[in-house]
Order: C-alpha cells, then sequence, then structure tokens
C-alpha cells in the first residue's frame, strides 16, 4: 500500500459513493416496483457487488474500506494506526454523501419521484423498518451482522490465509448474504457513512435514527476484532 | 491448519452459527412474503454464500466443515483423525443451536411473527415437506444432494487439484445449486446441525422427523467417500 | 491428468448425472410455479452453477466436459484424441440418463406429479418449445449458444491464458448466461446428452425432436473450433 | 499479447457480439414477462457474465475491451496506442451490429414478435427510457456509470495490482452491478457500440438518441481516465 494519504483518501472516497450511489440507488430507482423491479435479491446484490468492484478497483490503493466500522475495525484488531484512520473516515463520509446526492439528483430526474415519499434508501427500525422490525431486533440485527461481516473481512485479510485474492470476492459476497437477510429488518447499514449519507438528505426519522446505525455497527465491529484476535487467531 | 484445537472449536462453532442464522433467516425474515420477499432464489443464495463467506473467514483455521456429515466424511475418506472428529461435531451443534436461537431473537421483534406459523427454517418430509414430498422422495434427495455436495467438497480440496482457492467459492456456489433444487422436497438439509439447531427450538413435527435429516446427509456422505477414494481418486 | 481411462469414464458419468439431475431438476421440482419458485433466473443459475460445481470436483481427473459437444470441439481442435473420446461420449450418455432416472424418482414422490403434464425438463422447439419459436429459431440459437459455450471453453482453457484457474467458473457463468437468454427458445440443450436423458423418459415429441439437439450443438462445436485454431489463437 | 492485429480484431468482433446477442436477448427473449421471465435481475445478470464470459475467452488475445468507452479511455490512460484503437472500435462496432442481427434473426422465429413493438433491447432517454427518465438525468447516470465502471477496470487490471486473474470477474460483476441499478433510467449502455447495433435496425427515436450514448460514455471514460491517472496511481 502507497504511503501517501491522498490516493487513499480519494480511493476511499469514491469507493464509499459508488456503495451508496449503486447500493440505495438499486432500492429507490430499481427496488420493489411490484413484480417489475430488481427486487430484494436484486438490492442484495447491489450492495454487495458494489465492494467486489471496489474492493478489485481500490483493494491495492488504500485497502478497500469504504465503512467507518471496518477502519475502527481494524485499529482494534492492531491492523491500522489510529491515525489514519482519521482520515478515512472523514473521506468515507464525505463518499456517502456525494453518492446520496448524486442519487437524488438522477432520482429527480423521473417524474412523480419525491424523496419524502420514495425517501433515498435510508436505513431505519420501529415505524421505519421495512418490515416494522422493533428497535431491539434492529440493534441486535445490526450488531451481529457487523460481527460476521468482519469475521470474514479478517480471515478473508489475514496473513495466514494464503487465498488473499478472493478477499474482495468473498467480502463482497458476504455483504449480499447481509442484505438477503436483513433488509425487512432496518433496510441494513452495517455501515455508519452508508446511514450517514442518505439520512442527512431525508431528514426527520432517518437522522432521530442514525445513532443505532452508529453505535450497533461499531459495536459489532469491535467485538468482532476481540474475538477474532484472543479466539481464532491467537496462536 | 492450527494443531490447538480451542481456536478450531470456535471457527466451527461460530461458521456453524452464520449458517444457521443466514441461511434460515433468509427464510423467517425475508422469504416468500408473495413478490416482496427474496424468493427461494435468495434462500438458495442466503445458505450458499454463508459457505463462502465462513470458507474463506476460517478455512485457515478449521477448514470450515460447519456440517458433521462433512466432518464424518472425511473421517471415512481418510482426511482427518475420528478423534479430532467428535469435538468438531459438538461445535457445529451447539453453533446451529446459537444460531436458531439469535433467528429467534431477531425474528420476535416484529409484530405478528410467531413460531408455531412462521417456523424458524426448520426442515421436513411429508406433511412438513414445503412441496410435500413423501419420506421416500425426501430420504432419497438428502442422500443424493450430500453425495453430490461431498464430491464437490473432497474434489475441490484434493491435493491433485491444482486450484485449490476456488474450493471455498465452489463448494458455497454447491449449496446454492442444491438449494435451487432441493427447497421444495424438504427445505434442504445435507447438514445435521442445520436441521438440529431450528427443531430443538420448534419442537414436535422437526424433531420426530430429525432422524431423516441426520441418516440421510450421513449414507450421502460415506457413499461419496467411497466413491472419491476407490473410483475417482485411486490412482 | 491421470491416464487411467476408468476414472475419467466414472467422472464423467457422475458430472453429467449431477447437470442433468440438478438443471433439469430446477425446472422440475422449483422452476416456474408462478411466484413462489426460483423462476427462469434459478433454473439458469442450477445448469450453470452445475458445471461450476463439476469443474473444481472433477476437472482435475477428466477435465470435466460432461457434453459431448465439448468432447467433440476438442478432438477437431486438436486437443484430444479420437479414441478417447467415445467412452467420454458414452459416459456422458448414460450419466444423463441416470440423472434424468434419479429426478424422475424424486418428483414421484410429490403427489400429483405427472411426466405427461410436468416433463422432466426435456427441450424442444415449435410446439414444444417454451416460448413457441420455429425450428429455425431453435437451430440457429442452439448452434450459436454452443458456439459461444466453447469460445469461452477454449479460451479459458488455452495454455496462452494465465488464469486458468477462472476457467471452471467462467464457463459454468458462460451456461447461466446462455440458460437466461435461451430457455424460452428450446429449453436450451448446448448438450446432446442433457436432451437424451430427459427424452429417452418422456418420449413422443421430445424423441422425434431430438436430432435438433444433437445436429446443432454439433455443428456448434465444431464453428468453435475452426474459427478458435485459425482466426483467433492463430499465431 | 499478440502483436499481430487479426486475432485481437476477430475477438473484439466476436466478444461485442456475444455481448449485444446475449445482453440485449436477455431482454427480447427472456426478459420481463410479468412473473415468467428472468426480470431485471437477470438482464443484469446477463450483460456482466457476457463481460465475465468474454473477459476469460478472449482476455488474452485482445484484452476484451468489447467497448469503444473503454478503448477510448485506455489510450487517454496511456496503456493503448491511439493508431491501435481504430480496428478495436470498427471491430466492436460491426461485432454489434452482428449480434443485433442475429438477436432480430431468432426473435423473429417468435409468432407475435415485432421489432416496432417488442424492440431490440436498444437504449432511450425521455419517452425512450424504460422508467421515463430525462435526458438530463440518463445524461448524467450514463457518464458517472461509465466513470464506475471505468474505475474498476483501471484498478483490477493495474500492475500494481497482483490479483490481476479477478480482473476479469469482478469487472463483469459491476456490468451486473451497472444494470441493477440504471436499466429504468436508459436501459443502459455505457458502450457506444451496444447502443450502435440494436439502433441501426430498429431506427427512428433509438437513432436520434443514439449521440447521448455515444457522448455520456466517452466523457464518464475520459473523466475515469484522468482521475486514474492524477488522483489514484499519481505515485
Amino acid at each position: 500500500m502507497n504511503t501517501n494519504i491522498l490516493p487513499k483518501f480519494f480511493a476511499e472516497f469514491l469507493g464509499t459513493m459508488v456503495l451508496v450511489l449503486m447500493g440505495c440507488g438499486s432500492a429507490v430507482i430499481a427496488g420493489a416496483n411490484g413484480t417489475t423491479g430488481v427486487g430484494l435479491l436484486g438490492i442484495a446484490f447491489a450492495f454487495g457487488l458494489s465492494v467486489v468492484a471496489m474492493a478489485y478497483a481500490i483493494g491495492h490503493i488504500s485497502g478497500c474500506h469504504i465503512n467507518p466500522a471496518i477502519t475502527i475495525g481494524m485499529v482494534v484488531a492492531g491492523r491500522m494506526k489510529s491515525s489514519e484512520a482519521i482520515p478515512y473516515i472523514i473521506a468515507q463520509i464525505l463518499g456517502a454523501i456525494a453518492g446520496a446526492g448524486i442519487l437524488l439528483l438522477i432520482a429527480s430526474g423521473k417524474e412523480g419521484y419525491s424523496i419524502a415519499v420514495n425517501g433515498l434508501g435510508q436505513n431505519g427500525y420501529d415505524a421505519a423498518s421495512p418490515g416494522h422490525y422493533s428497535l431491539l431486533a434492529g440493534f441486535i440485527a445490526e450488531t451481529i451482522f457487523t460481527f460476521i461481516f468482519l469475521l470474514v473481512i479478517f480471515g478473508a485479510t489475514s496473513t495466514k490465509n494464503i487465498h488473499g485474492g478472493f478477499a474482495g470476492l468473498s467480502i463482497g459476497l458476504s455483504l449480499v448474504l447481509i442484505h438477503i437477510v436483513g433488509i425487512p429488518v432496518t433496510g441494513v447499514s452495517v455501515n455508519p457513512a452508508r446511514s450517514i449519507g442518505p439520512a442527512l438528505f431525508t431528514g426527520n426519522i432517518a437522522i432521530s435514527q442514525l445513532w443505532l446505525f452508529i453505535a450497533a455497527p461499531v459495536l459489532g465491529s469491535v467485538l468482532s476484532a476481540v474475538v477474532w484476535r484472543y479466539l481464532l487467531e491467537s496462536n
């Protein structure tokens, strides 16, 4: 990895922009229009394939975190200096905002689109949960899903794993998996930046519920780093 | 592979937990809600991608069996000591129970969810078969599907196969395949732990039919080990 | 590759059995039950993932042709001795018959299943075409699709291609692709064995139309071998 | 890569033919027939898997551009001589026309098919946009999508990326991603040849709107080449 921070900053910015534009975009533009859209499975693939695409595009530049929970997990696991984490997280949040903004621009090109009605792929719980799941269910789900996501990231990128080339693919496919299961619960975040981007545009409930999509992913990530370090690769 | 059994035990526990939580979770949370769920294809991908994700996460730690039928097949094929198989199988069953328990916790966060009505992704035959397939059809299907699954595992992880990096991907995709075909027959087990986990919570029919989802996968696995050893890699 | 023909024979037999059982099985057992089945996309993945699974299972034993059109193309391209092609093709046809027979056994375990009404995933044109495509359209489609399929096989397994590990995956995914496009035309064969297996059980029209699913795939394969040898890898 | 231009020319011709025949073919033959077709997700996979298939088939011969926007981006990024770009682009356009022609031939084999009603998978905006998106939304979407597509191509094929074998897979899956999101906007081009092929047969609106599907992809490609060269791999 390149030691200059600027290419890494741009890579994390662009990668997170792509994740939010394409992931949330699949829901807003192509999602669940009865039998004519891509459906939940299509949305799940959009989020995961965004990670696959970006992993092989910018992985060799920045490591392709494009998610503050991953960056924090990497610091806790001792794989990254905390001083480097700050610009990563700033780039990720700015990228997510840019992605949500571009999505709003494109979505507004369809007559009848309204951000208040159609949303921007924001996350939510209780009344704002796609399947009306409770706050508690949302918190457990986001924590466990991020825990699982980070297990795959730690394992697939471990120096003890001789199949490192498959990291981007398996990590992306694990995000497809998490979305296949979790969209009805919260819309799936496991990534604070991915939740912040759309929430800044949709406002209201999404802003007031943002705390969960920051706290639960960070908690899941820290738990995963601890389990990984002390139980799984302990010797 | 690490010689200390503890990391392997935790890896098999967590891997099977993920398989049951995410595989069965896709059916319970996101499954077949008419045209708005992920459908049978989404459920098939959830089971298979759980294996892909875990293979690259913990494969270098425990080999990622996360299935007692695989562990037994490895012993029969002469690739694993039977003394090591016992802790593997215990970890797998405990992991499956944990996965089913977490799923029940999340699913209960949706108003109107009832384990008696909506189930927990348990397997079944006859009246409990999703497509009302008979006991005999279920037994044949589970035996043959496990036989095929193990053929892929033996071949993709053979020391004679120079593309070992693809093992996790091809094995996981073969589980997608088996679910695409078999969900209407039994819900697809090919893995005793995956059947035991949900059955302990749903009870009744699932418990009384559990024998098939232990016997048929083990039979299929043993047949596959014998065919592999004596007909396919005999020289 | 092993020089003893017996393991190759068993490998081709089992591989073609899996392709027919799982590919046709996805259509018969799980296919197009309105909104509750796996749909055309699921069937397409079943055929393609059967090849992915078998490629990494038996590819190092027999090369995983599991298709007489591929075996013939390999002979025409100068990559295989014609004497070895005969046992390959026999194994493939026997495997396809075994796969169709096992499928019939499982499918018959569902009350109301009738081979005359529900079929066994057989191919057809004109009145027997799923989308009522003509004989000419069927012949052109089968020829071109096999031509494309073989281009991928020749290229992905070429000694000049340094990414040989991806052959099984890309060849299997190209069969997913061909099924996504072609199921409405003929149900997609591109493989005489895959058509012969079900036809022997369903009889009637499927038998009388079998000539097309032998002639067109073989023609497409030979064209592909010639184009590959003289236009693409000519120097 | 072979220095003789003829094999490259044939490879680009055949690759683009396959992309148009199979991508547009999935929409025309198998697409959105209510609940019985492959749906938007199936069409998305068809376009992307065409690239995966061709990447491993002809990538070692021509680099598998099969898209004038990629060829132009490669020239701008300094990875290809402009003199070689001309025959590439000619081969791509001729291949796209051949692919659209073969598709018309097959589609016409279904009674009731009419090119005026059913189309040939052509791209469009405003009234010709599948989801009635405006010219501006279409232009922004095509530019950004091509920008993202080229980022993946530059990154996955960079000499600094040690996982070069995954280029074909990740590039193809990024095209799946772009189609999952963008089909409702313009049908997705990101490839002038892919738009020219069908438009020559359908005529009228598709011809008059062709400028956008040349200008936007080229703009996105050039922007991507500049960003890649000066911001991402600058040192």
